[in-house]
C-alpha cells in the first residue's frame, strides 16, 4: 500500500448527528483461514461478533440478543423463528460503530490471477477477474453481515463499488460517504469491505479496506480505530522470529513522524530500525505503522490487537483511551502534542 | 404499488455514452419458487441467463462462454479453473443492458413479518426486519449475479441501499444513478434489486424492483423494457380462470390513458373492464398496466412475457420493435401518437 492522499475529493460529506465511537477493521487474516480458499474462520468471527455486540450495547448487552438473520438455514425446510423479544423490546442505545473488513482468502485468488489491481478492463481476463473478485468479496461481506446480525447487531452490508466510490491513480477519488452517515444515523452498523472499483486513470483497481478506513476516519472522526489481526500487534520483526519484540506504544508527532515509546528501545534503536526496514520490503510493517500514524495524526487513537482475545475486547470497548492495563497486549498508536 | 412520481429528485444524472438497449426485470415469480422460502428456480434462472447472454453478445454469443464466477463450489476443495480463452480472447461488443430483479420467495417473509414497508425504525422488530430483509435480498442478488457470470455476462451486483437511494413517503426520492451509468460505461451489466431503503417520512420502506425500473427507464431511456414473469403476459382476468384472454397489445396515448388494441375486445369491452377492475383489488393487474404505461408513455416499448421461453428470447433481443411474429405470446405496451 503506497502513501495516498484524498485531496482529489471535492464532495462535501455530511457529519453524523452523534459522534462515531469506533471504526473497526476485521483483518482478513483474523476472520478467514488465510491458506484455505474462501474459508471463513467461523470461530473467530463468532467471538468477534459477540465482542462487538458487547461494545455496541454497553448497557443492555446480553448473552443471547435476538438474532437479525432470518434466512433459511442451509438444508432446513422450516421457516426461521423470530425471537419474541423483538416484539416488545425497547430499542437500546447503540454506540455508533463502522465495520470494515479485509478479504483474506476471499477475492485475492481472483484478483491476483487476473491483475485487477493493475487495471485494463479492455482485457477479457481483467474484466472477468473484476466480476469474479466482486462475487467473492461480496459473498464474504454477506457472511460477515449475517454473523453480526445473528449476534443482534443491526448490520448493513455496503459495497464501495455500489456506493459509487472510485479511485484515480489507485488513490481514493470520489467518495460520497452520505449513505454511510445516513445508515449510522438510522441506527445501523455499516459493514464495508475492500472491493474492486473503477479507476479513472487505469479503468479499475482494488480499493483496500485499510485505505477505506483511513478515508472514513478522516471524514467521520471516530474516537478510536481498532485493527483486529491475527498477531498480538506490531513487532519489531516478523513475530515468528526469535526475540521479536511487541511494540506496545508508538507516539506520533504533529509533523507525522513517529517513534516507539514503549518498550524503550535504547541502544538497540538503530538496529531495530534496520530490522523494521528489512521487514518492510516483504511484510510492510513500516507501511502499516505509517498508515496508522496518519490516522493517529488526526488525534484518533489506533489500536492494533489480536482478534477474539481479551485484549481485543478491551480495545473495542474503548477503555484504552483512559487506561492501559499492565497485562494488555497490543500496539497503541497515539498522537503526542 | 401506488402511482408514484419522481419529481422530488433534484439530482442531475449523467447519461451513458452509448444508448442503453434494454432494462430487463427478472420477476420474482420467474426466478424463485414462490411457495418455497428462499429457493431459486435454478432451471429458469439458467435459461434466462443464457438468453440474456445471447441478446447481449449478438455477434459472438457461443454456447459456452467463459464463466466469470470463480468461487469455490460448495464442498469443492480445489481451486476453481479459469477458462484459458479469457487470456487471449478479444473483448466482444456488448449490448448495454441493466438487470433488475424482484424478491420472490426472498425477503418477503422477513419484510411482512416485521412490517418494514410501514416504517418505524424505533420498533426493534422493524429494525431487525430491515436487517433480515436486506440479508435475504442481497443473498438472492449475489446468486443471480453468479448465475449470470457463469454464462459469461460481466454482471455487477448493486444494492439500491448502498447506492444511497432512498424514498420520501414511499416514493423514490434521491437517486443518483451515476454509479449505474459508470458501471455500464465500463462494460459491466449492473444487477439491481428490490431493497429495504431509508424513507425520510417514515424511516424506512421497501423499494420495489418495478419502481426502480420506472425510474431507471426515465433516466436511461432504453430502447425497450422487458418484464419476465411466470405467465404469458397480461390477461383480462387471472390466467387460471376459464376464458382468460391474453392481452397482446395495449396502446398508450400521450395523455397516459391506454386501451387494449389486440385482441379487439368489441362489445365485451365493458365487461372486461369490470373484470379487470375486480382482479385489480387482489392482483393489481390494472396497476401493473398503469406502471408499464408510464414507461411506454416515454416512447419506450414494454414487453411482458413468460421467462425462459422462446417468446422471452424474442422479447429480450429486441426484434419486437420491428416485427411481431404471429405466434409470439406476450403483451406489448406501446405508445401510439
Amino acid at each position: 500500500m503506497e502513501a495516498q492522499n484524498s485531496s482529489v475529493n471535492a464532495i462535501i460529506n455530511p457529519i453524523p448527528t452523534k459522534p462515531i465511537r469506533c471504526i473497526v477493521k476485521l483483518g482478513g487474516a483474523a476472520i478467514t483461514c488465510k491458506n484455505e480458499l474462501e474459508t471463513i474462520n467461523e470461530e473467530n468471527l463468532k467471538i468477534v461478533s459477540k465482542q462487538l455486540h458487547q461494545a455496541m450495547f454497553p448497557v443492555s448487552a446480553s448473552e443471547n440478543a435476538p438474532g437479525m438473520d432470518w434466512s433459511k438455514r442451509s438444508g432446513a425446510s422450516e421457516q426461521p423463528t423470530i425471537n419474541d423479544e423483538l416484539f416488545d423490546q425497547q430499542i437500546s442505545d447503540l454506540e455508533k460503530f463502522v465495520v470494515v473488513h479485509g478479504a483474506g482468502s476471499f477475492g485475492h485468488f481472483q484478483a491476483s490471477k487476473s491483475g485487477v489491481h493493475k487495471g485494463g478492463l479492455s482485457q477479457p481476463i481483467v474484466k472477468a477477474g473484476f466480476v469474479a473478485t466482486r462475487i467473492s468479496v461480496t459473498f464474504l461481506n454477506l457472511e460477515i453481515v449475517r454473523a453480526l446480525a445473528r449476534e443482534g447487531i443491526p448490520s448493513i452490508g455496503m459495497s464501495p463499488f455500489s456506493c459509487g466510490w472510485s479511485t484515480c491513480k489507485r488513490n481514493m477519488a470520489e467518495a460520497d460517504v452520505s449513505m454511510v452517515v445516513n445508515a449510522i444515523d438510522s441506527g445501523f452498523i455499516p459493514v464495508l469491505h475492500g472491493d474492486a472499483v473503477l479507476d479513472s486513470s487505469q479503468d479499475c483497481t482494488i480499493l483496500s479496506g485499510d485505505v477505506i478506513i483511513r478515508y472514513l476516519a478522516a471524514e467521520l472522526k471516530p474516537d478510536y480505530v481498532v485493527f483486529l489481526t491475527d498477531v498480538f500487534g506490531v513487532y519489531d520483526r516478523p513475530p515468528s522470529e526469535p526475540g521479536a519484540v511487541l511494540l506496545r506504544e508508538i507516539a506520533v508527532h504533529e509533523d507525522g513522524s513517529w517513534s516507539v515509546v514503549n518498550p524503550i528501545l535504547g541502544d538497540e534503536n538503530k538496529q531495530v530500525e534496520i530490522t523494521v526496514a528489512a521487514h518492510d520490503t516483504t511484510g510492510g510493517m513500516v507501511t502499516k505503522i505509517s498508515e496508522a500514524a496518519m490516522i493517529a495524526k488526526l488525534g484518533i487513537d489506533v489500536y492494533i490487537v489480536k482478534a477474539a482475545t481479551e485484549h481485543s475486547m478491551i480495545a473495542i470497548n474503548g477503555s484504552l483511551k483512559h487506561n492501559t492495563p499492565e497485562d494488555w497486549l497490543g500496539t497503541i498508536i497515539r498522537l503526542v502534542k
